[in-house]
Order: C-alpha cells, then structure tokens, then sequence
C-alpha cells in the first residue's frame, strides 16, 4: 500500500467555513462543506494554550454552543457503546469535567494498575512465593500505596456521578467498603508489623473487576449469577437424591465392618457427594461389592438417577437459560445503543430539515474519535448516508456503530514490495512470489510437514522404552529443519516481511522455526529445545480447514477465543479468592508422610529406603497439592476444576484440620462446577448458533468479515487535503503522497476499503431479523410513553467543560 | 365409572344392513347407516369356521371387494404407524397371507422369545455365572433350537417380501448371515463337545435389535450411527492434538527417571488418552511437577485444550446434529403417514361424492384396530368428522392417527365406589373421601414425611461413628410407620382401591409402606429392610412441582423416560457384544495379586496378615472387576462408562495379557463415550426443545395429555346397541347397563371423554406448524411428479386374503 497510514498521530480538524471554494468538488460537498458562521478556529492548535484563543470572533458563543452539542452527542454514543446507564450522564460543569477525566485511557490504566498490583502482592505476602518473598514494611506500603491510588479514583467517580447516584450505585459502593476494609487492615498489618489471619484478602479481586477494561469479566460473572437460581433448583434436587441414597447407604452397607464408606452417615453423605463427582467410583463400592454382588445395582441405580439424568439436566437448565439471557442481553444492548444514537441525532440535526449534515457529523466525530482522519470522518459519512440527499436521516444515523468501527484504507495500488526495484532483481522477487503463492508449492509444505510428522512419530516409537535422552540430533530434526527455514525465509523473501507476519499462522512458524534453530545452538550449553519444531504440525490444521465441518469448528475456534479469554479470567478470579482463603486456613497443613493415620496415606507416602546399594525413593507426591502459596494453590485449585483424585487432597487435608475443612473443598467444587458448566454451555449455545446460522445462510457463505467499499474522486480528495493543509501542516505528507500517487496514475478516484471481522452481534441481527423489528415497534411504543421517566430533565452544559475534554481525551 | 368397559373382548361387527330402522336415530346416522347392498352377515361369528358362511348371498363379490379395500387400506394406515416402507406392501394374496401372520403380536413375541434366550444363554455357557452354569449339551442344544425359530420366522418374511425385496433389506440380510454362522458354530460345538474361541456370539443381539418390539433401539442406533461422522471428525481433531502434545510430552519428560508417564512415545500417548478422561490427573502430572513447578503448564495447556474446548465441542457438534436429525426424523414420518393416510382414503373414499362414509370407516376399523367397539368407532368417527356433512374429507382424515389413538370413556355418573351403599356407611366414607382429597390432608401428609425425614437424618447422624447396626428398630419408625400405615388405609378407603392404585405415586407410596411392615416383621428372622420407608421421602418430589421450574423438569424427565429406558436398552447391547469379546479374551485374566510387577499393583493386592491377634485383611479389591462370567462384565463396562480409574483395570488386564489389550479398553471407552454424548445430546435437546415449547405456549399451560369430548345422544346409543344385541349377544351386557344408566338418570345423551398423553410428536406439531404447511406443499408437489416411482404399480388384493386376516389378527 502505497499511503503508509500512521493512525497514532492526533489528528483533530475543526471544519474550514472559509474554504468556500470547494464547492466545485461534488453536490454532496459543495452543499455540506460551506454553510453556517465562518470564523476558522482551530481547536487542535490552541489546545496546548487553553482558553486564549485569538481567532475567537463574535460569533464565539454560537460556535461553542455548537461545540457543546457535539461533546454531549459524543457522550451520549460514548454511553450507547459502552452500556452505561444514562442516569451518570454528566448534568453540570463539574460532573463533565470529572466524567472527561474518567473516561480515557490513562485513567482506566490507573484503574488497572493499583487492581493488579494488589493482586499480585499475594506473590510475596506471608505464605509467600520463595523467590518473591518481601519484608512486611515493603509489601504493606506497597499496598497502602496502591489503596491510596484507589481512594483518589473512588474520589474522581463521585465527582462525576454526584454523591447520590454515586450511594445508588451498587458496584461502586461494594468497592468502597472493601476498600475501608483493606485499608484499616493494611494499617494494622504495619502496626503490628505482622499478618494477621486476612481472609478478606480474598476481596482484592473486586478492584480488578471494577476496571473499564474488565467489562467482559463483569459481564460474565453477571450471567453467571443469573445463571444461578436455576442452577441452585436443580442443585436443591440433587441434594434430596443424595441424602436419601446416604440414609438408604448407610442402612444397607454400615453393617458391613470393612467398608470405611457407609459407617457413618455424614461418611456415607460425603462419599456420595464424591461419587457424584465419580472421583472415587469403583473404590466407594467395592467392599460392599465384595460381600454381595448385587449391591452394585444401588451404585448403578445412584449414578443413573443422579450422575447421568440430574446432572445433565443441570447442564440443560443452565444451557436453557443462557441463551435466554444472551438474546435479552442482545436485545437491551441493542436497544440502549439506539436510545444512544437518539439522542445524540436530537441534538446535532439541524433544526431547518431533517438531517445531519457533514459539518455537524464530523463536529460529533472529532469528539467521539478524536484519533480519526477527516478523510475517514468523510467515508463514515458516505458508509452511513444511505440516501440521496447530503444529510443522515434518523434511519442511516441507527447504523453509526456498525459504520464507525470499519477501518478504511485506500486499495493498495502497489501490488509488491519489489515493484520499485530495477528488472532482473524484480523478475527474480516476482518467480519467488509467485511460487510461494501459489496453491502447489502450499501443499508441498503441507506434505512435508505430515512427512516430517509421521517420521518424528516413528523414530521416537522406535527408542527403546525408558531410554535416556539422546545426546545426538535424530535424523528427521536435521532433514525437515532446514527445509522448514528454507520455506521460511522464501516466504518472507516473495511476500515481503509486512505481508508475510500479517497472517498469524506464518508469524507461528516463524516463531517456531526460530526456536528449534536456537534450540540446535542451545544444544552446546546443554539445553536443547530444538524439538519445539513439533509445534509445527499445529501447521496441518489448515488442511482441517478444507472440510467444512472442520472450517465452521476452527471459525467458531477463533470466534469464542475472546470470549473464552474472559471466562478463563473469570475463572481465574475465583481461584484467587479460594486461594487466599485456602492460604490463611491450610498453608503449611501437608507434608510428606504427613497423614499416615488417613484413609489416603499412601498418596502422601514419602519413603526413602535403600534396597540393596541403591537408593529407592517411593513418593506420593500428593503433598505437592497443597496451599502453601498462592502458585502452588492455583495448582491445586485447577486439580479441583479437573475433580479426579479431588478427594485425596480433601482427606488428606481434612485429617490434618478438622472434617469442616470438607465444606471449604465442596464449595470450591460447587462454584468450580458452575463456572465449568456455563463454560460448556457457552460453547454449546455459540457453536449450536453458528451452526443455524451457517444452515439458515448456505447460499451466502462469505469471508470473515464485513467489507464496504466507497469510492472518493480526485476533487473531493483534494478538498479533504486542503483542510488538511491550512490546519495541519506537520501530518500533512502522506496525505500528499495520495495525491502524488493518483496523479501519477492517471486516476479519477480512489477506492477506499472499510473493513471490520464479523462479531457475534452481526449474526444476531441476522438471525433474530424478524423479532428485531418486533423489539423496535415495542420499544419506540415505551418510550413515548415514559418519555420523561426514561430521560431525566437535562440542564445544558456548560461551555466551560469543552476545553478540559479536548485536552485529556488525547 | 358404571360401565365396566372390559377390552379384551374382541368385537368385530360388520355393519347391519337390515338394521334401517335405526333410520330414526338422527341425520348423520339414517344417512349414513342404511346405504349400499343389503345381506347381513357376521364375520365375527362365522371365524372359527372359515370361508363357510351361509348368509353369503349374490352381493358376495361386492361386498368381498370392499372388505379387500377395508383390509388394504388398513394396511396402508399400518404401515405408516410402523414406518414400514410401501415397497413391502404385499402384493399378491401369498404374500399378503405372510403380511398377515407377521404382523400380530403373536409373531412379535415369537421373534422376542428366541432372541432373549440367545442373549441368556450367554449367563450359562463357557464363563459362565456359577448359579446357572449348564452343560454343553444343554446349551448348544437351546441355542440350536432358537436359531431354528428364527429361521421360520425369517422363512415367513422372505415369503411376506418377496425373495427380491428380501435381498434389498439390509438389515434381514445382515441377520441371515449372523444366522448362519451361528448355526455353523453351534453344530460345531455341539460335535466338539467343547466351547471354542466364539467372538461371533456378540452378534447375537441382532436377533433382539431386529425384533419388531424393539424398534425404539433400532431407531437409536440408527441416529447413533448418523451422529458419527461428525463425532468421528472431532474426535480425529482430537488424536491430532494428542499426538502432537504425546511428542511434545515425550522429549520434555522422558529424561525424568522417576516418571513413568513419559518414558515412551506409546506411554506417552496412552496417558495423554487416559488424561483425556481425566482418569489418571494429578497423578501423572506428579513426577515432573516435582522436579520443576512449571511443568503443570503443559498440563493445563493440553486439559484446556482438549478436555474443555474439544471435548466440548464433541458435544456441541453431536447436539447440534442431533437435533437436526430429530426435526429431519419428524418430517419423513409426519410425511410418511401423511402419504399413507392418502392411499388409505383414495381405497375407502365413495366414488359419487368426495368422503368416507361412517359404513366404509367402520369395515377399515374393523381392520384396523380389531379390538375397538363399534361404539369407540363411532367416536372416532365423530371426533374425526370436522365438518357438517356426514361424510369425512380427506382434510378431516389426515387426523385419523391422532383420533385413533384416543382413548374413549363415558363421563362417569357414578362419582364415588360407596355411592350404594346405605346412608349411614355412605356418609363416613363420603367424609374420609373429602378428608383424603383436601390440600390441608395433602400438605399435612407432606409435612409429615418432611419432619420424618429430618428426624431420620438427625437420628442417623446422631449414631456413633462406625457403630454396629442396631438391634432395637429407632424411634422415627415406630413413630412415622403407623401414620404412613394410616394414610394409606385411609386413602383406599376414601377413594376406593381402583381410583387409589390409578395413581402411580399412590403404588409406588402403599408398595413402600407394605414393604416396611415386612420388613418390620421380619427382623424376627434377622433380615430387617424396614428402613425402606426411607424411600416413602420421594413423595416431596411433589412439593417440588408447585414452583414451575421444578414441574417443568420432572415433567420433562416423565416424557423423557420411555426413550432413556430404550437408550438404556442399547447401551445394554454394546455392553453385551463388548461383555462377549471381553470375556473370550480376558476371562480368568486378573486374580488377587496378580499384577505385583505393574504400577497398580497396589490395587490388586489382597493381604492377609495377622497384627497381634487379629487378622488383618488388606485388600485392593480391584480384582473383581474381571471379565469371568457376563455379570460381572457388566459391572466392569459400567465402570469404564463412569470413566474414573478405568486405567486401572486396563493396566492390570494389560499387565496380564498383551499391551494389545488396550486396544479394546480404548475402544470399548470411545464407543460409550459416543453413547453417552447421545445420550446427554437427547437430554439437552428434549429439554430445550420443552422449554422452548412452554415460552412460546405460556398463555396455554394445559395439563399433560389431551382430551377431546363427544356427546352420543341415547337415539345412537340404542342404534350401536342394537348391531351389538343382533351380533354379539355375549358381550351386550355391558352396553345395556350403559343404557339402564341413562334410563336410570333420566339423561338424552352420554358425553365420553378420549384422552391420550401427549407425546413429542404433539409438541413439535406446534413448534413446527408454520413449516409444516411448506413440507406438506413441498410434498404433495413432489408426488405429483413422481407419482409412479414412489407408488409401485400395484395389482388388487385377491379376496382369498381376506379370512386369513380375520383369523390371524386376533
């Protein structure tokens, strides 16, 4: 591409009324561009020196008037996309102030930062990681310090919200308390110069979740908590079934003197609720089994009812539920986001027609977007103008957030990156494109990565088993290696290195190629890992993709991964709070041949005894599963939300502290299990949705992704350039260098490419077509009545708040 | 109810011509009664002795034509009940005497009796079950005969098809195949005298899935069978990722001497299966996590990977196919019997006007549903009869499935079973009645089963640890089984037994109760199960129903437990086959302290040690789970569904044998697996899919079944009772005390009442009304084009048919 767009530099243009003349450009611009009060005022070049400006006319207090609306339509969009409710909408002076300097960037990582370094303080506090381990004064000041970040943060909302919306407020006001809490504590840590037993440690995460940029973890742990009456109901039933099988357990087995399971009935209950989990399946019922075969029919009839139906059921419940809620969640976003766009059309439309103009959308722009281009402002406005005439009608306005995530670019008129160079070294850049293009040479390097596959399987099978690692390189490493680096290095070499990491797949290979490279070197040092080059197979999943069940199973893949990133952290979010609290109750609790007296000694076995001259060591390893710091217990947790062999950490805990320590180990099952099974669930409902989608759409099955092409002639270019010119002259170059390039090619017009990949909203507005509309009647029909309830009477800004925004937005 | 409505009569009324003096009933009656050629004659009567009627007069050829039309129709209208395909239709009168004898119950129970007893034989021969171990005389010489039933019965379906037909059906010929082999080797061992190596009896349970009573297992394997080519791809999805991680796991564990997980490649990837199931978790991860803490990543990588996304994608591709082929299954047989309806209706409708008169639907009735009344005929006839005119339309007819399947009772007039009894009796039972049936006796019962519950639970709890069980029988008992005792009296006093034991939760409650006394009593001889009564807490699950949640879930698991029952049935026939193979193979195999040189050694120990004076016993009582005789193979298939430490009976099983072995654990795991992921695939489906159902019916919540209403006036009443008088004196008795009942009551008319339970087909009717209206276009479009092909050329059915039918049937 020959327009190297830099989107970093801040480019913010006010409207140049005084450049009249470009009006011969087009009916569209000619009709938009010129009206209104003159007087060119540049926001961007007085932003440094606020309020002095000296270009400030009579017509001052029209112009910001203007300038108000748009900040507030922005505001109001800003809201629309975020889903923040419209009763923090800032009322006042103060309120807009504070709501600019909570709403950017640089304050949301202030968020961030304090959040995650009081979670990470867990690393060096009292049982802390060796390596990390930090003197009391240290890690408490650390903390306090990170509180005092918060206060000052906490402070900052207020002033936005206002006092009473703020106590309205309930995540805010949840924050606020534990941070009370927190702080009372980290001062008597430092008091006492010592840690006390801090179980509401276990609350940091709160800090976390509040950040701006957690909204997806937020937004799961929502659903998780909506998920939870059912789930609770089916629990409450599965509950019933286990105490009556424990009462009929206990009477049929406890007579039984060798079968440690049934003796007790509160025995009898926890092994069942094991079995539930299956963990200790054939064990539980093999003494009883021993003395009557048919006792095996309670064990069936038990896993039956409750294992193979209730369980599922639980699944079905939740499955149930979360699509339900995804399609509310879809429809009040989708209907918040238009209330939004309604808004913010009520106040920028002129009043003579109806309509936006372009001056008007781009004044709304440069407050929404202030890192956009005029010449994307522009295409955003073509994108959306659906009609005929130059103004947004409501209509085209509801499309606003589809249109303004495209990213624009001019369609690359340089095809490669040797175009410039002289003939023969072209001809020879141009062979090799060629051949790395082209479909053969791919599946040659597909059959050499299946070769080298299969022949890596095979050597390593033939090594006689238990073999010591071999100090030599096998043959298939230094065969397959260098043809792997060669196929590497002649891609980059025919694609150019900026196309060639542009895709994500070639970007692995190098990454892997690179390694087993390193790892061959490394070998000298006597640390090899060049057998990374295994990873390279992952390579063969595009041939997966041939097939189309294959293709719908790794789009989806790619589609979830997101999403599945933030229920992996939520996930993680819990693991932190029962870490702690697993730290404070059970650190230091096993040990090697800590629980001899237990059921499950041998699992904490740790015998050295010498057989002969040699050493034996027979090792349990389970007291490896233990709490005693907060990697370690992240471990044992993730052994939890695995749930085989649970049951060993649970005994050999419990019979090292007290059988109450059980209801700490079914609770951590309980909300493993909730999380596990909304996980499942999300990807049942994600994949079963695609896959409707998929069937209700077969004859358009398109690319990833949403694509818009808009054509801007040479004269409305050279428009945008001029406006450019006058107010920016530092950015002005690449800009030049577009012209130059369609000068030089003899083009009328350049063909911009809008771009967005395809989210999972766009194939709900696809596939709920139909109710979409039911849901717009139903809700324009609600609004007019509630029209005062919904929209709270609403005092004007000020101008005053006008400067501050445009200095801390960039 | 007055009229006792005895069934199991069978009464099968030909029309009375003579009879127009009914002509006085009302208009549907005298138009439709006394048309056609006159002649009344009994087939009823004249069925022991065949085709030598006396009443048979000139009209014989064309009433003989129309009762061959009767039979045909009936036929086509069977067919598309049992989805047979029309190209079995029979087509000449051999065949259509196979159709006949095949088709009847007795012929199903024939086909059922030897197929069990090939299953059954398995508990007697080789490795056999020590209770029922026979000769080998004795068993061969059973199995000899089964197989020789067999083979009449599939002589009689090959004369019913037509050797050609016969040839196309895989399924027959598949069965003839197994047949014949097993024939060959039960001769063998029965020349022998000696079991040799018989892998083959685990066909055996084709002769059970074949069997007409089982078509719900056909239909089962049939969707399991269409599920796999998805499944398959995922799970080849998956043993890509395995091997790519068995490598992986391979170089960076195998120079660890201490772990055995990882020493080779096939190590490697055995346990990456087991890893897979979980089975084996924080087990194998031990050793190397041991020596470098940040080996678990690995582990976690591969569980988050394959366990937690693929494995749920497995599910969510086998749902998602699942319920396309459920709606797909819907479709084609809503079609099919569509298409049967018609053939049905253009054999019976009149030629002169566009209908079936009540004459002609009765002679197909007769046909059809052999057993009914002539008084249920006219129901249907009416409950069909949507229009004014006294004829069916074709419209009306396409419901004939629906109407026929209702079941038809008169309203009853008598309300209680005390109503004669004198004054004095009738006012205490009608007081226990009104006592029985109050909500405050219903919740009063409830609350006493709750605090029976609890005090049972507190009581049990209360009991010292590890106690012997009890000699004298516990409070609660003596306490709470009077009052169940008294209930129970109660309610079959006030309701009467009948109306009591209609309730299944009523039986399930007396069963329980009588149980207990039972039990009570015979703790005299030293077996107690009095403690039964526990099970009489199920009784809360009704509580559960009034929140809507719960009535939802059980009615679900209600509706659903037919089809469990017959996925239940074929996981009963895997196990069977797998049972067989097991047990030829791995028979004998494991014994206490067989497997000392293996890793799980432990599991298999029994020692028997003496520790001062006592006897110790130490056992690791996984021996038992063997293959030696086909129950305990169950038990051990049922163990690997449940998945966990299903490695261990594959490692003590391998240390024995061969490393081979593992092969069939492996399958054996993946089969189920499949298995089970239908199954929770249908449970998720069944209950989405209700769910679904109640939010799009909300305002509609019915009860559980359907019922339409019908009045007969006593003018037809009298007219149905006067064809029964002239033919059926034996069983009129009934329908006259019906009539004495409405002379008794002074009343012009009886209203009855048909009901069903509603079934999935009901519900997806609704789900599916819209595209149901295109199907049917589509269809009828598409059979006007191929109207030939898929409607043979078909020649009459000869009348000599016609008796055999008659006589068969019943």
């Amino acid at each position: 591409m020959a327009v190297s767009m830099d989107d970093d530099v801040p480019l913010i243009l006010t409207l140049d009324e005084s450049g009249s003349n470009t009006s011969a450009v087009n009916e569209l611009d000619s009709e938009d561009l010129p009206n209104e009060n003159g007087g060119s005022c540049d926001l961007v070049n007085d932003m440094s020196s606020p309020a002095t400006g000296d270009c400030y006319s009579q017509q001052r207090s029209t112009r910001d008037n203007w300038e108000m609306k748009y900040q507030e339509a922005a505001i109001y969009l800003q809201e629309g996309e975020n889903n923040d409710k419209f009763f923090t909408h800032p009322k006042n002076a103060k309120s807009l102030a504070a709501y600019l300097f909570v709403h950017n960037h640089l304050f949301y990582l202030m968020e961030l930062t304090p959040a995650l370094l009081l979670l990470l303080l867990s690393l060096c506090e009292a049982p802390a990681v060796p390596m990390f381990r930090l003197g009391i004064y240290i890690h408490a000041t650390l903390e306090l310090f990170a509180l005092v970040v918060v206060v000052f943060e906490l402070a900052m909302k207020m002033r936005w919200m206002g006092f009473y919306t703020y106590l309205r407020h309930k995540r805010t006001m949840v924050k606020t308390c534990v941070l009370l809490v927190q702080f009372v504590e980290a001062i008597v840590v430092l008091v006492r110069q010592t840690s006390h037993f801090r179980i509401t440690r276990a609350l940091r995460c709160i800090f976390l979740v509040d950040c701006r940029y957690c909204g997806a973890v937020r937004r799961n742990l929502r659903q998780i908590f909506q998920s939870l009456p059912p789930f609770i109901d089916i629990l409450l039933l599965l509950l019933f079934f286990m105490v009556i099988f424990a009462i009929l357990g206990f009477y049929l087995f406890s007579p039984n003197h060798s079968d440690p399971y049934f003796n007790t009935l509160e025995n009898s209950l926890v092994n069942l609720f094991v079995l539930l989990t299956t963990s200790n399946f054939p064990d539980v019922m093999m003494p009883s089994y021993s003395r009557n075969p048919w006792s095996c029919v309670f064990f069936i009839v038990y896993l039956s009812i409750e294992l193979y139906f209730i369980m599922n059921l639980l699944l079905a419940v939740v499955l149930d539920t979360f699509s339900d809620i995804e399609k509310r969640k879809f429809k009040s976003l989708l209907l918040h986001k238009r209330t939004a766009i309604k808004h913010a059309y009520s106040l920028i439309s002129e009043q003579r027609s109806s309509g936006i103009s372009f001056k008007h959308f781009e004044g709304l722009m440069r407050f929404y977007k202030p890192r956009m281009r005029t010449r994307e402002h522009y295409l955003t406005f073509k994108a959306l103008n659906q009609s005929t005439t130059p103004l947004l009608s409501l209509k085209d306005f509801y499309n606003f957030y589809e249109a303004v995530s495209l990213k624009w670019k001019a369609k690359p008129n340089r095809e490669h990156w040797f175009d410039d160079l002289p003939r023969t070294a072209f001809l020879i850049f141009k062979g090799i494109n060629i051949l790395v293009k082209s479909q053969r040479f791919q599946y040659l390097m597909y059959t050499v990565v299946a070769v080298n596959g299969i022949w890596i399987l095979i050597e390593t099978f033939m090594l006689p088993g238990g073999s010591v690692f071999r100090r030599d390189v096998s043959w298939s490493y230094i065969f397959f290696l260098p043809i792997s680096g060669a196929e590497v290095l002649l891609k980059i070499i025919g694609l150019g290195p900026i196309e060639y990491l542009s895709s994500v797949w070639n970007c692995f290979d190098f990454a892997v190629t690179l390694f087993a490279f390193l790892g061959l070197l490394a070998r000298e040092f006597n640390m090899s890992f060049y057998f990374i080059v295994v990873l390279r197979l992952l390579q063969l999943l595009r041939i997966f993709k041939l097939k189309k069940r294959y293709r719908n199973v790794l789009d989806t893949m790619s589609e979830l991964f997101p999403r599945m990133a933030s229920l992996g952290l939520t996930l993680l979010i819990f693991y932190y709070s029962f870490a702690i609290v697993g730290m404070e109750v059970f650190s230091g609790v096993v040990y090697p041949n800590c629980c001899n007296m237990s059921t499950v000694a041998d699992a904490y076995r740790w015998v050295n005894h010498t057989v002969g001259n040699k050493t034996v060591v027979e090792e349990g390893y389970y007291y490896l599963n233990n709490f005693d710091n907060i990697l370690n217990s992240f471990v044992t947790l993730f052994e939890f939300t695995v749930v085989n062999d649970w049951y060993i950490i649970m005994e050999g805990v419990t019979s090292q502290t007290s059988h109450w320590s059980r209801l700490y180990f079914m609770i951590v099952y309980s909300v493993t299990k909730v999380v596990m099974t909304i996980i499942v669930a999300f990807i049942l409902e994600a994949f079963v949705f695609r896959m409707n989608y998929t069937r209700k759409n077969q004859d358009s099955e398109e690319e990833n992704g949403i694509v818009l092409e808009k054509i801007i002639s040479k004269e409305e270019m050279e428009a945008v350039i001029k406006r450019y010119r006058r107010n920016c002259p530092a950015s002005e170059i690449s800009e030049l260098q577009n012209v130059a390039q369609i000068d030089k090619d003899r083009q009328i017009s350049i063909l911009f490419q809008g771009r967005r990949s395809r989210t999972k909203s766009d194939l709900s507005m696809k596939m709920y077509e139909e109710e979409i509309q039911e849901w717009y009647e139903e809700h324009s029909r609600k609004e007019e009545n509630q029209q005062q309830d919904v929209f709270p009477s609403r005092t004007p800004l000020p101008a005053s708040g006008l400067r501050q925004r445009s200095q801390t937005i960039i």
